[in-house]
């Protein structure tokens, strides 16, 4: 019988600060990790969307994994993003994940050809996992079609999962498309399930889903945690409302220069605002603008995470 | 004064062949550069979309071109695709091709995240340019929006080439809009414009285009060199109509597995079909047909140039 342990709950893709160089800022990038886990996040997903992962170079995303199982990061709870449009490029970030132990690789379609048959989708796949050829590999596709413009459809998930049931563990569903998230869990019972945002945490676990890969995980961990926690529970229906009533609040500025600028504002620490090109940081008057939304607007009853970190 | 030297003529983006192994087949690519070098082609650009160089690997790339170099080929004549989603990876290919010597390097923009700023795109090409810091660099922009998502708008070409007169040399417009070229040409006169369809290349070269970066130079630069030599002439129109239809013949199958099915025919080299996922080649059908379709089509006096090879 095949090992089915895959990861579940609140996992963040982890938000990638640069240095005054340009480069990935390795220090703050590991306090923030461990604030993360330490804030509530069962796992991580760096390079991912939210990491600007695909904006990271190929040595800088095996350097900074290794730095953070260096840094005493379990890679069991670890799931890096490993996709690139070059088969040979995700056979090596894979094969490198796995290698350090990861529990997870969280997989792009190849994004710069549009149109791709699915023929062609399931064997980018198919090749991937051969090559790599490690019966320790996890995979989880990531839906992202905003972005890659490729879907993962559900033709070509039977075609892996049924091929590839050892390896195919889950999906991270980043479309926004709730209707989608549920197609997928009715179809794929034993696939784990990450809808991308924790707005609809509870009625995705109710059918199913294994928790959620959210960009404002990044500042609203504990929050959200607590949710997962009680999704039972007759609290369930007001938490998710307040962590809902964040995001929404978050999400009126662009994400990730929005989620950066409010880690700068909360830890005093500009630096978090650089973002790397093609991204554009904010600018002060947007900035002080979002974090005065999340102020008036949001209750924090709860306070959103950040400022106790 | 600064060197403006840039490219110019019929430049072949040059298809990859794979061995069985899936890796690129460097003998293959290697005989086939020397012989469209020998067909007429005044330079190569290899790692284009024809070439499929976003499905290879960083270190494929760079061993590709070490080897074209070491092989003799003149890297006075190469413009190979350097660009990556990530600028860290882009840094890495466009410092490796300036230090080999390369005429110039063509960049795709950054193309996963979706409706960049101007600024972002602007300060993505800066940095790289800054970041190589090298004198020798020409860099061609490369407009090719079907595919990234991200157009190459005429005024990221205007902050660009204000900045970096001296480093934004060129611009291959595989848009296929001509009126867009045209609008390049006219507003940036002392860029080296290219379109990517021989088909308007007479028309392109009254207006001042370079040249053109033609996917189907893999199988018609002879033709496509004779046209360019005597495009003032008066046989340049019925010579511009050939070139013509025998790509719009080709373009009824999907360009690349179509130009490989091609090769592969004429060469007699069934390894010649391999394309690299996502990508598929054409079932055995649709070669016959793509194939019958050449012959009876296209008028041959000047034949197509594979069957010389």
């Amino acid at each position: 019988m095949q090992d089915t342990t895959h990861l579940s709950g609140v996992i963040a893709p982890v938000l990638t600060p640069f240095a005054e160089d340009g480069g990935p800022d390795t220090d703050r990038f590991i306090e923030h990790c461990e604030w993360l886990l330490e804030d509530g996040c069962t796992a991580l997903a760096p390079f991912g969307t939210t990491s600007e992962g695909p904006s990271l170079g190929l040595d800088e995303r095996m350097e900074l994994l290794e730095d953070m199982i260096e840094a005493g990061i379990d890679p069991a709870r670890l799931m890096p993003g490993t996709g690139a449009p070059s088969l040979a490029d995700a056979i090596v970030l894979t094969q490198h994940a796995v290698d350090l132990g990861c529990a997870g690789a969280l997989v792009l379609p190849p994004y710069f050809f549009k149109q791709p048959d699915t023929e062609g989708l399931y064997r980018y796949y198919a090749e991937l996992i051969e090559e790599v050829g490690d019966h320790r590999l996890r995979l989880y596709l990531y839906h992202i079609p905003q972005m890659t413009t490729v879907p993962i459809t559900l033709e070509l998930i039977d075609r892996l999962v049924s091929e590839y049931p050892d390896e195919i563990v889950g999906l991270k569903d980043s479309s926004g498309d709730m209707a989608n998230t549920l197609r997928v869990i009715e179809a794929f019972p034993d696939l784990a399930v990450f809808p991308a945002s924790e707005s609809f945490l509870i009625e995705g676990m109710k059918h199913g889903a294994a928790g959620c890969i959210s960009a404002t995980a990044n500042v609203q961990a504990r929050a959200i945690r607590s949710l997962y926690d009680q999704a039972d529970s007759e609290v369930a229906a007001s938490l998710q409302a307040r962590v809902a009533e964040v995001r929404a609040a978050i999400q009126k500025a662009p994400t990730i220069p929005g989620l950066k600028a409010l880690i700068a504002h909360y830890r005093n620490d500009p630096q978090w605002l650089v973002v790397r090109p093609p991204l554009v940081a904010m600018e002060a008057a947007e900035q002080a603008r979002l974090v005065d939304d999340l102020q008036r607007e949001v209750d924090f009853s709860i306070p959103i995470a950040i400022e106790a970190g």
